[in-house]
């Protein structure tokens, strides 16, 4: 059996829970390396405290043999659930939290038991990368400084933002594979939207420019922003507040250091530069295998920073109908202190 | 609000549940007009028996104001599933079968009540379409026509599934906008395989060809299969089966039968052939603003017929090492029967 599973049942035995459900398609991927959209079918791995899990998949799904677990087929016919409650026993069992509501109620009434959330068992042991996810995480983030690099090419006058997302697109294609989410390119008074999407807006002289980024390597994403000013800096002394932001967070992470200590680092620059409601969201977010993962770096998140964690700085200051500053890299804890994932140019942001 | 919140309400009142939690994507879509991908953060629209439901969002996401609902906005320092709690009143409580389950283990503790599984009562209103979501669903299966059409003229010795796949993915751009799902195109041997993924092997001589594709039409869903076969059909009887099987299941088609009819209708035409067990599937599936949606066209959903159900109708038989066909149109049900929304060819199947 592989680490990972192992590791799970050690914390299974911690935690005096006697089953895991996991259901999610990147819990799947990452306890047992496959790749399967179920759609609305049931798709299980149920782990026990000791012994193979059990993989319970349709067969319309081929899976091949593993040595990290036995397989149990059902079939369309077959009311899946029911095939799943014969093999649950124990009387307290964790739940994928990303499991569809629908399959737990039905569960609940087939087999008794105690169901919790598991959440918090899965997420610890994902949130810290062992060295191969290293690897891929430092390598999908050199890709994505490389794009930033070839697209600061085409921003000229009188380009659309949809137009510059669809040549990220393509950049993406030729330098990784494809990017993790869609992009968000925000021209001036757009980027006052931390979520924008894409319009038909043309970059004019004194815009601010948020482009935010990633792509995947290996299944591993990256996740970068970076500000520019076009012809002209613009939003007084925004760039330089947000800028100091992320570099008194990055600055004070290592391990032991709560995660909320480093939002507290962020958000305490921005505050006394009087810009405190203008920075509306968290300071960072876990990242792997999905864009967004726990922990958060943020107010509310007091864990504490393990060497192996990877997450998100990205301190922003959004004014409504002027625009946005938002600047963005990943961090890797490592054993005395941070390796910053991205190498791209925080101070080079004016464009002509 | 619009009628079909009120048809909702009217369910809960029918069904004795105080308030409903929608959650899914596509149900908030289908009770809002609303499209909005929250990731890991609540969205939840709690519907009462009466009076306007109530829309939990994070602030991140700007929704505007609507006569549909009232806005409960909440932050990421807040805990989300503390706000929703004080929302909850009633003893019967109905989840959206979407939900993940993380939110709902932490409800359950945060809020006593008797939480059960609102996936019928969603799923009954979503199944009928009303005149609009009709018309959509044709418009969709015309261009799906169209791009069928279009397709064959790309089909030529020596092109590979993957060429083909990539072209379905111009033309769908081209005629309608985007695919509804990841064409299946597979050659020969590779049709064994229902779910076949697009390769590298190239087409040849007596291949049989199976294409499954489907398009967007203002967010409703197109899905048909067709077979062909390469300068020579092969295969023996098994396309002339897999066509009886289609039309006889599609003849039963109107009001008052059973989805399980339909399927019978389908699979006993099969197995009187001798091809019983090579047909792995179910009928069909309800289609909508999804792919797959409830009902299905199967053995044990023994679901009467509306009149505004839309559902595939789609057999097949896989010969391991040989090849497979499958014939698959969406069907409208009528008040006295059936309309079938593909007009494509099934029995010109022969491509030079």
């Amino acid at each position: 059996m592989n680490q990972r599973l192992l590791n799970l049942q050690q914390a299974l035995k911690a935690n005096d829970i006697d089953q895991i459900i996991i259901s999610d398609y990147y819990n799947i991927l990452y306890f047992t390396g496959l790749k399967i959209h179920s759609g609305e079918r049931l798709l299980v791995l149920l782990v026990n405290q000791d012994g193979l899990p059990t993989f319970f998949v349709n067969e319309l799904f081929s899976v091949e043999g593993s040595c990290d677990f036995q397989l149990k087929y059902f079939n369309d016919t077959q009311d899946s659930i029911e095939v799943l409650a014969a093999f649950i026993n124990g009387t307290k069992i964790a739940v994928d939290p990303n499991w569809p509501s629908g399959f737990l109620l039905k569960l609940m009434i087939a087999k008794q038991a105690s169901y919790v959330d598991g959440s918090m068992m899965i997420s610890k042991l994902r949130a810290i990368k062992d060295i191969q996810e290293q690897a891929y995480m430092l390598q999908s983030s050199i890709n994505n400084d490389e794009v930033m690099r070839r697209i600061k090419g085409y921003i000229k006058e009188g380009v659309s933002e949809r137009y510059i997302a669809n040549i990220l697109k393509q950049l993406f294609m030729e330098v990784s594979g494809d990017e993790s989410f869609d992009a968000i390119v925000a021209f001036g008074e757009n980027g006052a939207n931390p979520h924008a999407e894409p319009s038909d807006r043309k970059l004019r002289r004194g815009d601010s420019i948020i482009i935010d980024m990633g792509c995947h390597h290996k299944d591993y994403c990256s996740d970068m922003t970076r500000t520019f000013f076009f012809q002209e800096k613009t939003l007084d002394d925004v760039y330089d507040v947000v800028l100091q932001a992320n570099l008194a967070a990055i600055a004070i992470i290592k391990p032991g250091v709560l995660l909320s200590d480093i939002d507290f680092a962020a958000r305490m620059v921005i505050e006394r530069a009087g810009y405190g409601k203008y920075f509306t969201h968290r300071t960072g977010h876990g990242i792997g295998l999905e864009v967004h993962e726990p922990f958060d770096v943020s107010s509310s998140d007091h864990r504490v920073v393990e060497s192996g964690m990877c997450f998100s700085i990205e301190p922003g200051i959004y004014l409504k109908d002027k625009g946005g500053v938002r600047i963005e890299d990943l961090v890797l804890v490592t054993n005395d202190g941070v390796q910053v994932l991205n190498k791209f140019s925080k101070t080079d942001y004016l464009i002509d």
